[in-house]
């Protein structure tokens, strides 16, 4: 197995055989790409001006120069950077001078949104939750839709409120109108919830009026990221019909700042729950496109100490997966372009404790989450912290993609109703 | 009243009142900023380049770098551009030489999507559109939502797939599903419609979690647009539930060339109608910010020789305002940005021949439109040509939008199914 010549743990999100990518600064320096490898980040903006790597699209405040280099480009920098750091190169490993230019400490770098994200679109892929939410909402005996098993419901998002992780996120107002009540009211949200999602990052672009097949859909990925849809219950129920989540979702949405590569996600794939109906042939994969990806959910009151385990649940539960979500957004012609973001939608599993979401893991506020020292919680509050992990595993390493986190704010503080 | 040395007709869209912004190539010329003027662009950034005039945004692809200079910026070149075009100034009307290179006839260039659309919304406020669709799909004696006279209702589209007018409108491929059938099918739309929209071109962000509130919202608008927004009846009637529409509407969304300057449609501004319930204070306007523009929809089938109206509506028709879209659409924290577009919705009158869709005009396709020869139409034909229109009208001037202009081509032709 290749290892490198930095000391990792086993339980390390970043091995050598990780290698995601993402947008860093430190001190006065301006942000620039770096690869995660153990504790450090890897400067591959450094390495460019050094002549080690022989490209031009590294110093840059995003990852969308270099993804639009194409899949070439893609398979060269990852080549090269493990060789690099392999224990068997002495080039950097020799090198103290570079290694201390190149190698910084990640605990001592500020992560930004790793790419310009022109699109933003959320999928609705879980049949656990499609069901859970169903049945609170709707009719327990008729949960799903009758077009869910035949499609890969989706919404498009808001692509301008995408935020890395570590961005505090602000209880929103809005319009909420309770069952009881004769007229709405507009206030705070009072059921603020998270989402456990996955994200792809599209790599290749497709032609307006130019559909993508479902065989060639893994063509068209970057790479994945850990997504959390914060949600506004209260609004969401009283703003979607007929046309969809709105102000509900786009106050913000988490994304991790790494992008692990789809290159180092493929001993990882996997066969989804099988579909039944067969779908129809423009979204039949011939061959495996969900990936085994452990998720967990951790949330810290500012009454605890530390972070508990909420939640955990895994990719691979998703009846739809990434490339029938690719094939079917782009059937119409619709042009997907690089750096677009395709969230999963709340990634649950088939028992209460692997839900993705307060609203299902409480069951709609009916059953509170008992935390360690005796609180409850039912939906989140302020000054509460929720993040959202996720890894791979190999027999001995792990590909991670560290977390998600975010903090909620008080709701802005100026006169407003 | 004031008036250009260039020789203009009343009825002309483009007065020396208007000065709409867009973006022009001609020749092997790369893509810079135009001012429509008559029937000429007048070129700003050779303008800028002779020193004429003192900026730095015209030679760009797109409006973004204009736009973003601010409010004082867009004033003090519409003041400059209006005193250059006027009778009154020796400048460039006695510079036979200037006028040469700066006019180029708008028969000559080629215009260019005049933004680069960050996120794209449609709103859905004309209540005439809203009550037709709900009489139609959902029950005629509750056809308004419970939510409707509440807030304005919205959803996130596509912004990859805005077009420019005169760009063709592939007939988009889908599921759809019959009523009477079992299982859906994919294949090409069969209900393909257009929808009379209008736009706003978003001028001063918004940071992420500061609402805007409605007495300063017109300060965050830019200008306006005609906008058709393609839709696909069949694919959207089985795919919207429960999360809005998404492959009926983002394969083409197509705007006009030229950017009308807030500005220039200050004269047409006009009480909306009356909202009853009263809306919630945030959303309560203290001024007018309906406009009175005439709008129009024409079609031009293979077999005709020239187009014919099929409709005739107005923007101040609209129930929820511009100003009320704004304050909703961040109320939540939403941030706006520069160049993105908020469309208003269908734009429908009281009365049948003002009904900004087919699905309206044909009523489902049960009352089929005869057009002059005889041919009928429910929905959109493959080499149909539609064309939205609309301007303010004053005494002596027209605030002219131009058109935005799509024809349908047959569905893509590879082999999908």
């Amino acid at each position: 197995m290749k290892r490198s010549f930095l000391d990792i743990n086993t339980d390390s999100h970043f091995p050598i055989q990780n290698l995601p990518y993402g947008i860093f600064s430190n001190g006065s320096a301006s942000k620039r790409v770096g690869v995660a490898i153990g504790s450090f980040v890897l400067d591959l903006s450094s390495l460019e001006a050094e002549g080690v790597l022989h490209t031009n699209f590294f110093q840059s405040a995003t990852l969308n120069n270099f993804i639009e280099a194409g899949t070439a480009s893609w398979a060269a920098v990852r080549n090269r950077v493990t060789d690099l750091l392999s224990f068997d190169t002495a080039e950097l490993r020799d090198n103290e001078a570079l290694r201390t230019a190149v190698l910084i400490p990640q605990n001592s770098v500020t992560m930004h949104l790793p790419v310009s994200i022109g699109d933003y679109t959320d999928f609705y892929s879980s049949r656990e939750h499609a069901t859970n939410v169903g049945t609170m909402f709707r009719d327990p005996d008729n949960a799903l839709l009758p077009n869910w098993l035949h499609l890969p419901v989706a919404y498009h998002g808001r692509a301008s409120s995408v935020v890395v992780s570590g961005t505090p996120i602000r209880r929103p107002f809005g319009q909420t109108k309770a069952d009881t009540a004769e007229e709405p009211v507009f206030g705070p949200t009072r059921l603020l919830d998270f989402e456990l999602e996955m994200g792809c990052i599209i790599g290749k672009p497709n032609k307006l009026g130019e559909p993508v097949s479902v065989d060639r859909a893994h063509e068209h990925i970057f790479g994945m990221v850990l997504v959390n849809d914060w949600s506004a219950r209260d609004i969401q129920k009283w703003e979607y019909v007929p046309l969809g989540p709105f102000l509900a979702k786009s106050f913000a949405t988490s994304i991790s700042p790494w992008v692990v590569p789809l290159a180092a996600l493929e001993p990882f794939r996997v066969a989804g729950p099988r579909q039944e109906p067969l779908p129809l042939p423009y979204l039949q994969s011939q061959s495996d496109w969900a990936f085994d990806i452990n998720l967990a959910v951790q949330l810290q009151t500012p009454a605890m100490q530390e972070a508990t385990q909420i939640a955990a649940s895994n990719y691979k539960y998703m009846y739809w997966n990434v490339c029938q979500q690719i094939a079917h957004h782009s059937s119409n012609g619709c042009n997907l372009q690089v750096g677009d973001l395709l969230a999963s939608g709340t990634i649950s599993g088939s028992t209460p404790d692997s839900y993705g979401s307060l609203l299902e893991l409480t069951w709609r506020g009916s059953k509170p989450i008992v935390l360690p020292g005796g609180e409850t919680r039912t939906f989140l509050e302020d000054g509460d912290i929720l993040s959202l992990t996720g890894f791979a595993e190999a027999e001995q390493y792990r590909i991670g993609f560290g977390s998600v986190t975010g903090t909620i704010l008080p709701a802005y503080n100026e006169e407003l109703v």
